[in-house]
């Protein structure tokens, strides 16, 4: 009866889209090739539905967040092979920037959206805006509009990261994270510091708080403290240099600065059981926050988390993106720039709850409405009709031309 | 300075047990095979002095719990060999049961103490009684006796096991433990059920619920109900079966009894989305609670860790110990029996507070005074001058005979 129930549900969407298919966008799933997570979810697709959007999945795409075929096919979607998607679907959503076969692929008109990376990957631009595609980067949300903050995957994403990094330097960790009084003695907290106070750093200080370490946290930006305080973290102060940037995000510090708020930092570093840090500037090499210098102060057996891990470098001076190093005073550093992935059902959730917010907010009628006015737009539509409709980007592609 | 302290202190140490040294018991540190815990740990030497012991250990035995060898050496301890530890030692200390390689070097009076596990490894027990070694086993400390609770080596480690396996499941898991709102939607918090309200079962209750998840607990005895409830989990009810049994362990149930059982707490089981099986009989093959059918029945990205996972079997249809298998329907289930050495620090740290507790207790005057009129002593020591002297072990050497 149940099953019956629910065919008749997807006949019904289906025949309202099929109303006026030609009209209506087609998006179709793709299934990441290097990440676990999917782009949108089964229960994303009634919204879409409603907005006259129809969805096509690529089989599988869902399997490593836990969403098989058969949990879309009973949203209404329809399971096609890599090659149908790519010909049928109007936009090609993915969580990831598309493999290179994919971009490959792509027509003129032909929408793609996801984490593209562009202030990075110039020559990926450069070859969207010459086949006429439209790109448009979730790394680009503008988190200072309220009415796009449903539509921030960084920040989800972000919330993801830190919530991880804990459990897994806590699954590292030799010792216990909260106090413990039994017939065998008492344990110690753990001290736990946490360098950058953005989403990441916050959910990280909750998380930690939440097993029972004794918590601080650092940012660059003071005015962080009282959200540091809220999480029942202590606010680390290192003497008065701010490092507030535009955008919600941390500026670059000069060398000066930075040399004086290390010192400070590394006593603060040396008392620590874990440390993880999330302190990266977007489009630039993440900070060396935890130097070599203050590696050798810390106790054998204290793990360091590194979630801005990348090839460029990391917070953590040895750290390496998706491996563990073990220094000679046995202090572990852990390079973990995928947590996301790694957590994939909620992090898909988070991800596909607000793509569909920004896909329903571009959607007119069931039809995509490209809209370089609109200020939600302005920032992740990078190239349109093949031109470059994003001023940082337009400016970015100068400067590389330059070097 | 401070090293110049050290040192000072040391020699006082010595120069202290050197006044009637060929008197006092030296009990030696086997640096372990299989695990990465050690025996006693470095805090543990001033009281063990202090009570005429004198201690010896084998270089880089504390290592893998975070204590390299000179930290033994500050507090007054003497680094060496293995060769020269077991000719030296009046009594050998170990985690795990020692490797045939010690076992077949040691000699008549010598003492051996660890999880000798004599139930279960009867040839060992007759090995060491021809030999005229005393064996003293940790496992049959009598967790009854209050003066006895400082050396249950059992319930500290299993204290580390119920930690750890929620650490293990959160890492595994592809959600979120808590529940969160945030701009990308709410996330559920996680269903988590423990089975089995023991020290291991209660310390993942209570480690689940700090996460923020949903706790339900579940065990034979009705009476551990209180317990259960008190660590925030909700108390789930089978029925009016008690599996109440001697010593504080859970009874073996008859099979009409396990099957009624089993239907209802297939219902519970598969609402779960993380379970966390402890449930052990000491000596004898752990019951099978998550049968294939419940398996069937859980959501795909559902967690299972089985701590009662062994050779043996576990708690759970498949479970392997030290293996992860993966359902058909994309359930994860993990064997975990070795959690404790995968947090060395903190277990060793308790281990070595309990057997400090029995040294102390077992020793006068700086020698080892072996009682088997003594309560604590009747539990522990299986075998002495030759003979059994554990009527339990007796027993079950008698019908292992038969058999």
């Amino acid at each position: 009866m149940e099953t019956s129930g629910e065919n008749r549900e997807s006949v019904i969407t289906d025949s309202r889209i099929d109303a006026d298919d030609s009209r209506h966008v087609v998006i179709g799933i793709i299934k990441e090739t290097y990440d676990s997570r999917v782009a949108l979810v089964p229960s994303a697709l009634p919204k879409l539905q409603k907005a006259g959007i129809r969805v096509l999945i690529e089989s599988g795409a869902g399997l490593n967040a836990s969403y098989d075929d058969s949990s879309y096919v009973k949203q209404g979607s329809e399971i096609v092979s890599r090659e149908e998607l790519l010909s049928k679907a109007d936009v090609i959503v993915s969580v990831k920037k598309a493999d290179e076969k994919i971009l490959a692929s792509l027509r003129t008109g032909q929408v793609l959206i996801g984490l593209l990376q562009p202030q990075i990957d110039t020559a990926l631009v450069r070859s969207l805006v010459a086949k006429g595609v439209t790109a448009v980067s979730l790394d680009n949300i503008n988190r200072r509009l309220s009415r796009a903050q449903t539509m921030d995957v960084l920040s989800s994403q972000a919330n993801i990261a830190g919530y991880k990094s804990v459990l897994v330097a806590a699954n590292e960790f030799g010792r216990y994270f909260p106090m413990l009084i039994t017939a065998a003695g008492t344990a110690k907290p753990a001290a736990v510091l946490v360098l950058g106070a953005g989403v990441a750093g916050l959910q990280a200080m909750g998380t930690a708080k939440r097993l029972g370490a004794i918590v601080s946290g650092y940012d660059v930006r003071p005015e962080t403290k009282a959200e540091v305080i809220s999480v029942g973290a202590k606010f680390i102060e290192l003497g008065d240099i701010s490092g507030s940037g535009e955008g919600g995000y941390a500026r670059a510090l000069s060398d000066e600065e930075l040399a004086k708020q290390q010192e400070s930092l590394n006593k603060h570093l040396s008392r620590q059981d874990v440390i993880i840090t999330t302190a990266q500037v977007p489009g630039r090499k993440p900070p060396l926050l935890v130097t070599e210098e203050a590696i050798k102060l810390l106790k054998p057996g204290s793990v360091i988390v590194d979630i801005a891990a990348s090839s460029l470098g990391g917070n953590v001076a040895f750290s390496k993106p998706n491996e563990t190093v073990i220094t000679e005073n046995n202090v572990k550093i852990i390079g973990a720039p995928d947590l996301p992935s790694s957590m994939a059902a909620s992090a898909s959730d988070a991800f596909s709850n607000n793509l569909t917010s920004l896909l329903i907010h571009m959607t007119k009628e069931g039809v995509l409405n490209i809209d370089t006015e609109d200020e939600v737009q302005q920032g992740v539509v990078i190239c349109h009709n093949g031109k470059i409709t994003n001023q940082a980007i337009s400016e970015k592609l100068a400067q590389a031309e330059e070097e």
